[in-house]
């Protein structure tokens, strides 16, 4: 699986849909709505939502929930031979946890201007130094993109609500 | 205390003397030996050792499980004016979850050519996108850097015994 991109694009919207499906539930607890699931063997072994806020914790984004629940369910700290679908592209922090537990394959769907480290501000998947993860953001990208600017959308709208009740 | 560096140089020792004994606490249960202590209004609010091995849990580094607990402590994701000091330079999962954390200060004992990212592989503190974090690396760095070492060593002669038994 090193080489990477091992899926039909059938396959990448099927998982990617699933991984919609768990920022859905970020977004129902008011959230920001990422979500995460982890393939091996073309089967879901672990899955994950950004619990930041509810959970009061800086590092419960979803792809950090999704790693440390296959680590799990792998009894075993290396996820290797796995992909990951994610909802948006991956921080700094889960960039590199991504690394850490060898997950080769990383599918993303909105980039981050703001935040993502992947594709954009860094590349960091293309210094030498760390292993060669196979990267492709853009899968489900409107969808995805769109559950985000939605989800801000309507917090901004919130907080002028609150603004004019109180003025 | 986001302009930085507001520890005496003693200070700095004496909470980086902390941390050594986290690190010791990483070395006892045979996990490499790095171990990290959160400072706020000169009090040890958190701490944490790395135990990725006897956790099976690829984000377990010493940083992480101090910022899960300073979290915890706080009751609160934001870990700000608050300074942490870990025995080697973080890698790049740790400095991303520093940055997310807001945590402003950082302080590390060995340089790790391997892995940190820190200073040496990216500079990722000087990126003007995140926010700005004062850093600081060779806190009490030669004694940081032989407990790893000696563990290294002590890790390889291990592992030659053991093919000699085979043999």
């Amino acid at each position: 699986m090193n080489s990477g991109n091992s899926f039909t694009l059938a396959e990448k919207k099927k998982y990617m849909h699933l991984a919609l499906q768990e920022a859905k539930k970020a977004e129902n607890l008011a959230e920001v709505p990422i979500g995460a699931v982890i393939v091996k063997e073309k089967k879901i072994i672990a899955s994950g939502y950004n619990l930041r806020e509810v959970a009061k914790d800086a590092t419960m984004h979803a792809e950090m929930i999704a790693i440390r629940n296959a680590n799990k369910v792998l009894d075993n700290w290396r996820i290797e031979q796995a992909a990951m679908f994610v909802t948006v592209e991956p921080c700094v922090m889960c960039s590199g946890a991504l690394f850490l537990a060898r997950i080769s394959e990383i599918y993303f769907g909105a980039y981050n201007l703001k935040g993502g480290s992947a594709k954009i501000l860094l590349d960091l998947f293309n210094i030498p130094a760390f292993h060669h993860n196979y990267i492709e953001g853009g899968i489900l990208g409107d969808e995805c993109a769109y559950l985000m600017s939605d989800f801000f959308r309507k917090k901004r709208k919130n907080l002028k609500e609150i603004d004019f009740r109180i003025t």
